[in-house]
């Protein structure tokens, strides 16, 4: 059997309507998903013909589970089906999408990558906030908030206020990386915002300073992954201006604004 | 007449296929659209029944024609009709797309933000090169190289290796940003690698070493717009598994692979 093609495919922030057209139709053509839990059905749905596979990582396995989705990941591609591999944002972008790619590449599995939205940078936008802006901010730190001893030595030698700091991962941690910041310099008056759920219906945004970034509370949904923007253009934000209100708002309705 | 919504629309790296539905839908039913001059025809196609105007910036005179981009949105708009204002990759990334969504609000004109995929992230994963890599770096830093006043306080306190670099715009300034690293720390063995037209069917890779990124060339497209990635990262990279290869390679033709 010929081996099938692997597509590490990136299912962007969780809106259906931001998945691109090439994932669109990977997942449409797909006989077996392998998705990440994060991953909301209205975007599995689109997989109609295929078979799931929901390879969650548990958290303190996560060494043996990686491992263990690279060969699920092989073992298919051998029995010659069309395999896609989806993980939530973009793929290789603290998604662990690399570690994949050599375990494929080192089996000869053919593979593709296609790239996915990923809430690094649409969090913040849909949120109304510029990553970079003329003379306030040009140019932006992503970073993961999972584990202070990864992040800690970025942050070391980062001028205070001289990038936007974007973290991924960091709701639970975010007491200990204000202190970081704190502790480096960075002022407790520095604009900070929180995007948690971006693009889907309930989005969320959390805007004030990095002194209120330990205490501020999403009420329901703390435990969801949510999206930590530090610095001056925070404070840039326009309002409501994410797709999804514009939506919700029926600005484009079945009779939209705008059209005559 | 009540105003048109203005999208501003992501219109990714270059390949259609890497349009997101939304952007798909918006620029179908768009009656104006404002692109950028790097914005590539096949995806200027998709507006079918829109008029076009290209407001491509002309060099020394960006701030008067940054004023003149807005107020053409904003007129178009008062007319009742439904603007899309394209840029290549995600508005919001070194786009000034952040100072368009000032001007729109403070007029009170209905506007969203539709996120696109930007290169910064999609031309190192078609490249095979993650970002990030457990172990290797979690985390990266986006710059525009355009403006070295602007990206060196940015250098100046970043621990060596301690993030990947990703320089937008940074072709033309990539021997003095050489220069700038080396005298901050970085080995002159640091990999590095340099996309050009990520996405597109010319899509180019060089990789290689910080020693060697400023002699490189591209061959005739090095007045293009590429994306330059530094870092351990670099050297992790897979070979030929973007999905502009593979579309190439007819792993995906009309009798694809892996369909039994």
């Amino acid at each position: 059997v010929t081996p099938g093609l692997v597509s590490l495919v990136g299912a962007g922030p969780g809106d259906p309507d931001l998945l691109t057209r090439l994932a669109l139709r990977r997942l449409r053509r797909a006989d077996i998903v392998f998705h990440d839990g994060l991953v909301p059905e209205p975007i599995l749905a689109v997989a109609r013909r295929a078979s799931r596979q929901s390879v969650a990582k548990r958290a303190g396995r996560a060494e043996t589970s990686q491992q263990a989705i690279s060969d699920a990941l092989i073992d298919a591609s051998r029995l010659g089906v069309r395999v896609v591999r989806l993980k939530v944002g973009d793929p290789y972008v603290l998604g662990r999408g690399g570690e994949e790619a050599h375990a494929l590449e080192a089996a000869g599995i053919p593979f593709e990558i296609v790239p996915g939205i990923s809430a690094a940078l649409a969090a913040p936008a849909l949120a109304g906030i510029p990553l970079t802006y003329r003379g306030v901010a040009s140019g932006f730190v992503v970073l993961s908030g999972h584990d202070p001893h990864a992040y800690v030595p970025i942050l070391d030698g980062l001028r205070p206020l001289s990038a936007t700091l974007v973290v991924l991962m960091g709701l639970a941690t975010r007491a200990s990386l204000t202190a970081d910041l704190l502790t480096r310099g960075w002022p407790d008056t520095t604009p900070a915002a929180v995007v948690v759920d971006a693009s889907r219906p309930d989005e969320f945004v959390w805007a004030g300073t990095l002194a209120g970034l330990p205490g501020f509370s999403t009420g329901t949904s703390n435990a969801l992954p949510g999206v930590i923007v530090i610095g001056p253009v925070v404070a840039l934000r326009t309002k409501e201006h994410s797709h999804v209100r514009v939506r919700q708002s029926a600005l484009v309705g079945s009779r939209p604004v705008g059209v005559r």
